[in-house]
């Protein structure tokens, strides 16, 4: 089973969880998630933020309410991660490394950044992508979702990730679904044919031109099969 | 006022909005936000989803349900955003492009994906990055933070988000705030100086240096300063 423990101000904000994969998860037996309000346990009036010295403007996250929670937890090896726009990118071999984790600490931070000394408790600083958002719940949010439905036994067959973008390492085709035509819109003729091989080259020609023209970046990475090299040859000779 | 309309299977999931710059800005009556469950506009039984042509794992979103509430939400020229994995990535600049309207939607999927003809009312497809989540609330609720606390006025001074990562194009330097000293670990010196130009430059330099080792990339699109570049020059030569 996996462990997940939460530092923030805001538990509340984490209800979304439930309705999402990680709620699944907990009802399986497969991962248990504790929501810590640092504020409980700063020292003096529940005081968890105070003034940069070298003077500037907004406030710090405090050292101490952060180093007493952490002291706290049961954790044996966890990887703490601190969400930070400075850290590493995250992204799905992220979570696919974190999915193979038993226990993990999220620090979620607001105000305008933290004391510095908090950082010798981290592990990993990651970084959502280059934005900047009021704290750090959404992010972490998302990165328990993303890497909660990795963990063995969570997503059943009916939900299978191995076809998605990013674990295919390709961008997914067009896909329809009934009624065959809607608002004078109809479904391409090869899906209709019944036809199997004929769909699923349709298919991989369709996922190789849309990653081509939308992210060839994709492609340097990708383990091509000698179908998939040949197709995109072609594809790219048709311009 | 911005408008912001969403479609989602699950409403209930963005009440954490309310308790980040969301809620702030709607009580400063500078966003006007609506969530619309499109299940409810679906025929035939609540039917959202259904088996994809040509076979397939999943179920995908069908059309009808998304046109239908689409063409019942009051909005002149809205940009229409499609949460999918192959879309342009989110970053500080799109969420600058997106302040600037007056009216989003945003389309939350789930399940494997979606009928190709609801792409034909989106005018962005974009991607939080590259992962894979169980759906797109998580995703549409980070773009919706980022966004709207680049609304103006929505931030007040007290945490002006010029000092922020992304908006001055650096990484953050170390901060610290009180006590002097936790756990063995002081201050540097320099920061309880009170000498600002001694200060000034500190910060400067250690968020050159940060920015160097950890996203060089950034600084490709740096406009230096003539004192900035100085103090990168002898930062490299440094080592």
């Amino acid at each position: 089973m996996m462990k997940i423990d939460i530092l923030t101000l805001f538990p509340e904000m984490f209800a979304p969880l439930e309705h999402s994969i990680v709620g699944k998860a907990k009802e399986k037996g497969l991962l248990d998630i504790t929501y810590h309000n640092f504020r409980e346990n700063a020292e003096k009036a529940r005081h968890v933020d105070d003034e940069p010295y070298g003077g500037g403007q907004g406030m710090l996250l405090r050292a101490q309410p952060i180093f007493d929670t952490i002291d706290k937890i049961d954790a044996k090896k966890p990887r703490v991660i601190l969400l930070d726009p400075a850290g590493r990118t995250f992204d799905q071999s992220y979570a696919e490394e974190l999915a193979a984790e038993e226990e993990l600490i999220f620090i979620c931070g607001h105000y305008e950044g933290y004391d510095e000394r908090i950082k010798t408790l981290v592990t990993d600083e990651i970084s959502l992508g280059d934005f900047v958002l009021t704290g750090g719940e959404l992010a972490a949010m998302t990165m328990v979702d993303a890497t909660v439905r990795l963990i063995p036994d969570v997503i059943g067959k009916e939900a299978s990730h191995q076809d998605d973008s990013f674990s295919s390492g390709l961008l997914e085709y067009p896909q329809y679904t009934r009624p065959y035509e809607y608002r004078g819109m109809t479904v391409p003729d090869v899906l209709m044919s019944g036809h199997h091989e004929n769909i699923r080259r349709w298919r991989l020609e369709k996922s190789l031109r849309k990653t081509l023209e939308r992210r060839p970046d994709l492609l340097d990475a990708y383990d091509f099969s000698e179908e998939e090299a040949q197709l995109l040859e072609k594809i790219k000779k048709e311009g």
